[in-house]
């Protein structure tokens, strides 16, 4: 099963350099889960083959305009397309208020519903689980009331060895109370271990997107040992006071916080206009923490199944780096 | 002095094949006048080497997102990169509101004014003027109260003949006089007739901006032998029926208005995303009027000066056509 964030839009505030605002998805299987919606995400989608029929959860990091001005023209062109199944939308409150205003101010209904959850700020909580993953926000530091995402897959059975159902004549019946992790007695008694029958499932693949926060340690032990973070990386050292003065983070800051929250990979992002190229912040960061990625526009990253082996592919999907 | 429409953005209600929605620059000499702003405006304009700061004026041809989502986009980005000049946009009934609301919902002001100017519905009138162009606004034909545009410079004083000065030694503080069309008597009471001392100026050069409109005869005087036209032609003949329906036009219709308004060239452009291939749409229109073009993102179409010669620039600025 595919675990596979695509960034759909990189830039700071103020879009540059063919970098769009930031918006991206993570595909989990064949759900996809929209990440904050700046300016210009449904364009991205069409070019990446990303379809808008396919997300049903929206997850908006703030309300700055940066995150969350392309939500109205995708929402049009999902009900222009016909879309019918309903979209639940999670962010900090007030945006519920904006889109219908909006809407009316449009005077066009959407085909469909939409559901909106306000989160809880400063709490760091479960607020969504699918058959998937589960869904954590925490609070950043950022001057408006900014959350963060864990994405987490799902506790999974264990998995039956076929050999095992015919060696000892196991009845189907039998197997799901088996995968969940009982042993098995045969008709003559004779107790068979769980672990003899069953494969421990694959290692749980997980995502946190921290984006728009100041340094901030207190977040580690919401991401602790998390496989791929994305982090606030809109300056690099030699601004650190803008970083500070904005509430944004350099990207050996970000590489710090992966640092201490022993991450499997770092992905830069949000970078601000006054940087044309990115590789500067990608080696700073590296100084700090060994695998570091620039998460530019298009740019993919999927964690394989078994393995959680990293592979980064660039926009047009040409497979940039795979490794352990 | 350059007389040159750029468009930013091509598509119908849903972008697709790389057509944002629409948007497009009109630059006469130093100035920049933005006209409807869909989302992703912004992102085209640094494509395109389109500085906002330029941008003084902005005309907004409905209240229909794909026509203004990139509004509060652009707005913030020319706040964060320090703009003070006001702005003022001229647009149907309704936008403050939108755009107020929408601000204070961001809780972000901007560095600059905005000035709102409410048009009149149902009028023709001009509705701008500066040194450059005078702007008229007309009722096109669709669901939302929704106007056409008239660009058109304005009447340049007559030029001196140089020559003509040293020989007959024309003090300078007569010279406004004689552009303004004034004969000149000189102090021998020798009456010099105005066509002898001065040129004619360059022919005046106009644009018309008719997006989503019906087929509508109605606007063929307002667009009287514009010399650029950029109709709405949404759909091919073979959709006649939804084109109908939308209160949008076809390919067909659009040179039909293109050939009654004696127009100079035709662009066509609002195209629907059923559409990945546009020269079908461009050939139907030729069967009725010869100068067709397809206003795709990024295409140039400048005027000349003094010939009022077309040329057609694609997005890489490379020169596709230049004709009388």
């Amino acid at each position: 099963m595919d675990f596979q964030l695509t960034v759909l839009g990189s830039s700071g505030a103020v879009p540059a350099w063919g970098r769009f605002p930031s918006a991206q998805v993570l595909r989990v299987g064949h759900k996809v889960y929209l990440i904050d919606c700046g300016e210009g995400a449904q364009m991205r989608m069409q070019q990446l083959g990303v379809r808008p029929s396919r997300i049903k959860q929206v997850f908006i990091s703030h309300l700055h305009g940066d995150h969350i001005l392309g939500l109205m023209g995708l929402l049009q062109s999902m009900s222009l397309m016909g879309r019918e199944q309903p979209l639940t939308i999670f962010s900090p409150p007030g945006l519920r208020q904006m889109i219908e205003a909006f809407q009316q101010a449009l005077s066009g209904k959407l085909r469909f519903d939409l559901q909106f959850v306000a989160l809880p700020l400063n709490a760091h909580e479960q607020i969504f689980e699918d058959g998937h993953l589960s869904v954590w926000s925490f609070p950043l530091k950022h001057h408006h009331m900014t959350v963060g995402y864990l994405f987490r897959e799902k506790v999974r059975a264990r998995k039956m060895r076929p050999e095992c159902i015919s060696r000892y004549q196991i009845p189907f019946t039998d197997i799901p109370a088996i995968k969940a992790g009982s042993d098995w007695v045969s008709p003559q008694g004779q107790r068979l271990p769980n672990t003899l029958l069953t494969k421990a499932p694959p290692p749980l693949r997980s995502y946190a997107y921290c984006c728009d926060t100041a340094w901030e340690p207190k977040i580690v032990p919401y991401i602790a040992e998390v496989d791929l973070l994305y982090h606030d990386a809109t300056f690099s050292e030699t601004h650190a006071a803008q970083a500070a003065e904005t509430q944004h983070s350099t990207a050996r800051q970000a590489a710090d916080i992966a640092r201490r929250a022993r991450a499997g990979a770092l992905v830069l992002g949000h970078f601000s206009a006054r940087y044309p190229d990115i590789n500067p912040l990608v080696e700073e960061a590296r100084e700090v923490f060994p695998n570091v990625w620039a998460g530019l526009d298009g740019t993919s990253f999927s964690l394989d199944f078994r393995s959680k082996t990293l592979s980064v592919t660039g926009p047009g999907r040409e497979l940039v780096w795979s490794g352990g």
